[in-house]
């Protein structure tokens, strides 16, 4: 199964705040079940963020009551808004819904054919995820070697895609050649993705996985235990990636121990028209941090700082890897001037 | 109350695993009891686990029913080996234990003086770790300054030493002094000794304190949101500062944002006649890792790595405090042949 799925007028994933410990199925019906769904964190993963997205305006257009095109634009601008405001910082979420409102704008049919035309929209997004993802996968393969221990951080897998996964992409990938592997997970405080997600994905397909805690990072690489790092991405700007909280801490050590720093990303996660300064770095609640599921873990009243991503100067990154290939810096620039 | 104090053939503390949900008192009363106390971490922090072994050894003596000087220095030695089991990394447990022995062999008188004396080379090895910090406080707090923001890492406060702390006691007597600082403190996966401990101290101190998870310590020093780190140390060998697991992770951080880098520890931490090479790291149990509280927080059966401790080279430190005095990388040279 996909992470995500269209089935006639409901969208079908999982929850990924119960994993590992419980595989529940999500149906949703409306742009608000899957906007809750992603503010949540059900729903997570700058990939299946867009794809998510589109899908729930698709959800719209299924169920709209509208009889005229523009009836029905006006309810998918509408959708749209609150998708935005579910989560700031991916940017594949504002793609989605952008390339969907663009082409639903520039659509000259009726409400109806309107509303078939949204559906298969987002279900080409998803997937052209999936076929990036593998994409992806192939191309980072070609920088992975037997023996290779891989560090990723947060979880870049299926469960942060429609399938297959980026960072994950690119071990699996490895891993289906017949490379001898093995992964260095980071549990990714506060919400524990590398704990949850990243490992059950790893074990299920039996590719080898070690968990160690964040703050661990320095002393494996000291230790040589480390010989690639690859994560995902929740944006790349001219400038920096931006992604979960705690790659900018894995970038400067691999800088440090000379360890090639890889981000694997679809160019539905570019976003080159703006800087670092650009972004909003999305602050979570407090609790996530004072907190581990119901449990305090910290004297009560304590001030937090809960920003869920960080900023990674371009200048740690060995290359990016994406659907068109691996963007080492310099093929980065010329990139950059293609789009 | 000090964090450890001997009552008459009794060695009462605070349980640190307790904290900050409940303040719940140890009273310990044999050697064993003090061990077993130190391998679960009710007591931690390198200077209070020099003292607890120094107590440990008082407990022996005082409550043993030898007869023969002879008799009681067996009695000694084996409780020596008892806790030399609990922790490898520490050093000033093992500084204790040979201090008293060495001093107990030496002693000429019989075995009921002996024991008084060993009770009382406790105490002035608990007064000296008391006096040690004051120290260690005033000449740190020469290199803080109105408006610095410290970060700290783990528990390097009172609650890790006798009284008053190291890191902490260095920001404890700025803070005295008038000076207007704030501390952000990292939660220390996997015990939480940040969240629990250090934030707890701070704030019934009224100093203001941030807590984050370990992972975000880059963005906080992309931000320019910390001018200085202090830690404390476990072990100070000729090349290298053996703390906390994180340690290191952060020290790399620092140099790359040319933020200092301060180690606040006592002389009994050093252990100049070895080098990083001959320090045994203690890696604990998986479950410290896979559960927080009996909270399974990843997926069963997941391989763990969970070192205790890392190794930040001294080209990483910018000076290490002790009672003799501020430590600049030069003078740590000179105090090392002077030792």
């Amino acid at each position: 199964m996909r992470t995500i799925e269209w089935r006639d007028g409901t969208v079908i994933t999982i929850d990924q705040t119960r994993l590992p410990h419980e595989a529940v199925i999500l149906e949703m019906k409306s742009c608000d079940d899957v906007a809750e769904a992603i503010k949540t964190m059900k729903i997570r993963g700058a990939p299946l963020l867009g794809a998510a997205a589109a899908f729930a305006l698709a959800l719209e257009a299924y169920h709209s009551k509208a009889e005229e095109r523009g009836e029905l634009i006006n309810e998918l601008e509408n959708a749209a808004e609150i998708l935005k405001g579910t989560r700031p910082t991916a940017v594949n979420l504002f793609w989605a819904i952008n390339r969907i409102l663009d082409k639903a704008r520039g659509f000259s049919g009726n409400a109806k054919d309107l509303a078939t035309f949204v559906v298969e929209e987002a279900q080409k997004i998803a997937d052209e995820d999936a076929a990036a993802n593998r994409l992806i996968g192939n191309y980072g393969a070609e920088l992975i070697h037997d023996g290779d221990v891989i560090l990723t951080h947060c979880n870049a897998g299926a469960l942060a895609t429609v399938e297959y996964g980026t960072a994950l992409g690119v071990v699996r990938a490895a891993w289906e050649q017949g490379k001898r592997i093995k992964v260095i997970a980071t549990e990714t405080r506060p919400k524990l993705q590398g704990a949850r997600l990243t490992t059950y994905e790893l074990k299920r397909d039996g590719i080898p996985v070690t968990l160690i805690t964040d703050n661990m990072v320095g002393y494996v690489m000291y230790r040589r235990l480390v010989s690639k790092v690859i994560v995902g991405a929740d944006r790349i700007v001219q400038d920096a990636v931006i992604n979960k909280i705690g790659t900018f801490t894995i970038a400067v050590l691999a800088k440090e121990h000379n360890i090639p720093f890889y981000v694997a990303a679809p160019k539905s996660t570019f976003n080159l028209t703006n800087t670092s300064a650009d972004v909003v770095i999305e602050e979570r609640k407090p609790e996530e941090v004072t907190h581990i599921g119901s449990q305090r873990i910290t004297t009560e009243g304590v001030d937090v700082l809960n920003p869920a991503f960080d900023i990674t100067p371009l200048e740690y990154v060995t290359a990016v890897i994406c659907e068109n290939g691996i963007l080492y810096k310099d093929d980065f620039g010329k990139f950059k001037a293609n789009l």
